[in-house]
């Protein structure tokens, strides 16, 4: 603890489920002179990333780079392929979730929103259920969120893709991975999603700033016929652009700089190494709250997050002064909780460029600070952690099973 | 010359008029590890930078940060305080000029253009004329360039001001200070201006990534009414988390840290010098590019730029391939010519973290690249703007008369 | 684990006994431009350093600089004060004492080395005997390590000082405090050391390629009757140099932007927080190391080391393909053995910007190599290191007591 | 200017004779996280730059790194070959050949020490004479500065080999290139040189704090029977380890990441363009002096340096004071003067990673300041080198030609 000190000393634990701990070598390549956006040095940067991102989504569509934050990507989504009063099928996963339905309402659709006790993913089977009753085909597109980082529940996206499809239904499929992408797998192309948000704080390990749209045929054609207002958020532009490696206007080139070595990175250990490891990070993450005696919010293993677990308190027990103390006592940072929920839970996060020894540092600690804030638990949970994943390590055929 | 070799040898010099040459410091105030975008070292630097940027645009409203690039300020101008067929005033200062009012007309607004020849700035007599003509107050809005960067023309903020109101005109005044702002003097309350629009990558020696919008009362009222659709733009959700030191999405944290420093440089430097500085290094490039015989593409010296000039080659001579040229032989970059002008002349930056030195050289070798390129020039420009430099040194009180 | 992979991920464990995890607020200060060597702002940061490190040192004389790893300020200490022939009284408590003894001999000076088995540090009573012996005080001077590093046992240089007081002996006395000084109690002056060897690279946490020397005025009188061979490392030019805030030959600059944001960050903690902390952790990892049962190398509790601590492996363990193990597996580094103990031990270095966190995750995949490796030992070492950690952050003041 | 103001503005012109300006390269390179230094990825750094690092010396034998900046070297060159009372030949090309005779008389050497008048280098005629007379063979090495940092002046190496070889002379030819090294051609094998001293600060574009002895086979043999008594500059230490990729004390990690990035730096331009470039910006420098009507310290051609030229200042000028005025007035830096000339000269450095719009900026503020500080001169300076550099880019092949 460092509590008598005026600095916090060594190295900050971010368990926030995003932005994510900085790889030094992504610092290191942006931090770096900045270079003519309409040069040829640009163009051949901006024809790397830009051919490069499409191996994280998964598609051999265009994919747009946006200066912006994923709420920015949100929009973009929306606006370049829907009309004014546009009926969308939304699923109340949790607090992103709402934020997503809030700005369909301020654009001018028309959200219908699937309610969930925000303890589960999306349902395959109820959104098919809605869809068949859509008779009319009014419902133009269905947003759901790959990973609901409020909450720590992961939905299925192929199995919501046969759900469309078995309904019979046109719609669109729009789909945030902001919280998934580059840490489980996610197969824009082969699951049909017709726009695919992501960001680049999360499993991209980029500092917040940019965000992404990956694109379908029919997204592109729904773009021609799409009568939303936009300008910045415009694909068409930025398609023009792209081809010639370059972009409408001036991009992030730092950022540029970052995305590079980030893809580099991500394919150096491999994309199944990296969501093998996420899942086993995340299953360790689970066995240390559940030693505890503590609750996992998800209440349905099928729906269980590889980023991101949230921990529910005892009744009586204010998340928010705990994150405080963990942060003052042990230089430990978690997400914070929401909605009806606020207060009642925090959140690990266990994605980006983390390895063992940062999830049981981060572990270890926040049982101690459990221990400091009296917060009724049993000791055991870092052990808990360590054990499984020895016993990963020693059967990797088996590290991800539960 | 480097062209026998792989790598591009020494400091790149990059006159184009903005992204700037980022200065070290600010360089390492960003290559730091991530900090949690809902923790108290976020809240502190937000409230550092919401109320040092006020004393750069020289407000005492608030200034909303937009994590996007300038293009994205632009519209947030926009969407923010009209609504659909709506009526605008804007003058084709030049390129930047006409995306802007393209960008109007996307938003479903209805731009009546003032033309020019490209070549002056706006001017406020013509301003006037067309406010008068309005008798029906149609114009929501009058939107101007301070400084049009694609042919090195300032407009006068101050007279456009007296214009509106001599013409007793109720319109918004919205102005774009992209690459003016912390180059050249701007007041944002003192002259009377609604929204201020400002980007990082210029006068504040920043990477792309972050643009501004300045307020005034008018237009957060006009903001209460405005009917265009808008969600990631919207003033509102920025200015009820700011000011409680958040924001509504996770803000671009490392330029966060960036713009505290860029801030206390200018200061540091005192804004009234950093506007000499630009004033005198302008008026040594103008001297240079007389000598050289070759013409400024501003013909009226009333408009001239502090910040980036825009030189016109002799007929017959293409400005892409002369900056071609002096990228593989001296490592320089300049801004490209646009529209009607395109390959017709370059554009000289001499903005931001930049001083003599660094000046001189690049003129040095843009005079050495004219005579490799065979274009028609005396000699002599860059001894002229050494000269202007001793005699601006010695009598300091001259020092940006002309 | 990340052995299908061609990347280690996230960040090292680097738990060698120093070099130590560079802070990255060090390593900005760093990343920066060269200055002149004998320019203004150097001057500047030379005498805030020559200053600064005085305080670490707990002296009032002066502290010589040296471009070199501690080898370095060892010869510079021998050279200085000593004369072909000499005799010195060393004590052998492990390989870097050896070491030291070994330069002597090179250097022309005649060691007597007093013996012990690695397991403990130097013993007052015994060098007092050794004084006393010496009734025609040939012995010149005494060394001693204040933490043998390849060991983990750490020497009473305040009772060796009486002892050699009680014999009244007139010998300087030199002291290494390469991998002890700021980590752990220092008093160059109140402890009549004569020569304080010091490094950069431990609880300095700076990067190797600097060292250091505390001079007394004792020191300084048999510096000019020294008669082995210098230039180098010649203290008399240093000190007249630093006089004026020079260097007689180039110094590393960039270490010295690294030394002064150092300084800053010990006394910003506190250094008898930094010393409070270094205890707690050096605690928590023996506290592991006996839960695991096995043994630690130092043998006598009052020797131990707040910095290092050396862990034996059962008979038949190889201690090099265990660290090769956990590097492999967990991207962690471990100090190395030496000499008769090469190979039948391993050192976890804690020391330096390094906190609960970064120790338990250190720990943690310490505990869990030891059963990927089939080392036999016991479950719950990191556990151990947690209670006490958690005990000693709810009774501060017993926290470094055993 | 910036007096006004209390920052410097944008970047320093750095043109003291080294340390040389860093580039971003080789600073990202270095601001990474420790490593351990016995580990593997240390040995393989290890490996890549004791290889790289012969293929600068143009040498097969071993190249020693030492932690320390080059007087380190010069006395490493010294103490492993020699014996106390040796007799050395060594040329008083100036400041620092004065430097290391006064090491050499430090360390128990006999120098004879031949004159000059510092406007010269080593003349090989001289030097060929004085070993003629030394018929007993008396002398044991003879010790040249390549260029002499102090006045501009390089010595023909290879003529001087051939001096020894003539007057059948068995010394060992000892060689200080630290600020030619990687500026202009050298080569050790083929010119037979025992020892080459070489620092990093200079032509390797690195921070101070390292430097090389590059061998020869008579050296090796020499260093078996050398008396001078060392242990930190011991080859034979050095050699053992760096075999397996190691060294026996803790190196300076972050120095070696930036050699190997310089290593490849200088490959990717390629050595004979590298020295080229800077034969150019020196010829370029030279004509600029010329027309400015001052004086080049180097009085015959034949010597002029690729690297530094130092320029007299009119009778009655301070050339301190004039270094100070341009410093405050537009943040340049040169070398000092020494000795005999003192406040009568200073110098400009131009070598490292340096380019023709660098050096330009360079000359142009120095002409300014000239100016600004009274000092008589002629204008034109800076034009005559920009008139040349472009003759020399239209014909390549002549342009190290004078």
């Amino acid at each position: 603890m460092s509590q008598n000190s005026s600095r916090a000393v060594g190295r900050h634990f971010l368990h926030i489920p995003g932005p994510t701990p900085l790889p030094d070598r992504i610092l290191r390549a942006m931090d770096t002179p900045i270079i003519d956006h309409r040069g040829p040095e640009l163009q051949k940067l901006a024809k790397r990333v830009l051919e490069g991102i499409k191996t994280i989504f998964k598609t051999s569509h265009p994919v747009i780079i946006y200066t912006a934050t994923g709420t920015g990507a949100w929009e973009a989504a929306l606006v370049n392929t829907l009309s004014p009063g546009d009926k969308v099928l939304m699923v109340e996963t949790g607090q992103f979730a709402t934020l997503w339905k809030n700005m369909a309402v301020k654009l001018g659709l028309n959200p219908e929103f699937i309610p969930t006790d925000w303890r589960i993913g999306a349902d395959p089977a109820v959104i098919e259920e809605h869809l068949r009753k859509d008779k009319a085909h009014e419902i133009k597109a269905v947003c759901v969120l790959h990973n609901e980082t409020a909450t720590g529940c992961l939905s299925p996206i192929a199995a919501i893709r046969k759900a469309i499809d078995a309904a019979g239904h046109p719609a669109l499929f729009l789909v945030d991975t902001i919280s998934s992408l580059a840490s489980t797998d996610y197969r824009h192309d082969e699951w049909g999603v017709d726009v695919t948000v992501g960001g680049a704080q999360k499993g991209l390990m980029l500092p917040p700033g940019m965000s992404f749209n990956a694109l379908s045929e029919k997204a592109l054609a729904a773009s021609k016929s799409s009568q939303l207002t936009k300008s910045f958020w415009s694909w068409d532009d930025m398609l023009n652009m792209n081809k010639i490696g370059f972009f409408p206007y001036t991009p992030a080139t730092q950022m540029l700089h970052g995305l590079a070595t980030a893809i580099d990175m991500l394919h150096e250990e491999g994309l199944d190494n990296v969501f093998a490891r996420h899942d086993r990070l995340a299953e360790a993450t689970r066995r240390a709250v559940r030693a505890w005696g503590l609750e996992i919010m998800c209440r349905d293993a099928k729906y269980y997050s590889p980023t991101v677990t949230a921990v529910m308190l005892p009744e009586g027990h204010d998340a928010d002064a705990f994150r405080n103390l963990a942060l003052d006592s042990y230089n430990i940072s978690y997400g914070a909780s929401f909605g009806r929920y606020a207060g009642k839970y925090f959140r690990i996060g266990h994605l980006g460029d983390i390895n063992e020894a940062m999830l049981l540092g981060g572990l270890s600690v926040t049982e101690m600070a459990l221990a400091l804030g009296g917060i009724p638990h049993k000791k055991g949970g870092a052990q808990a952690a360590m054990d499984y994943l020895v016993s990963a390590a020693a059967s990797p055929s088996r590290a991800a099973a539960e």
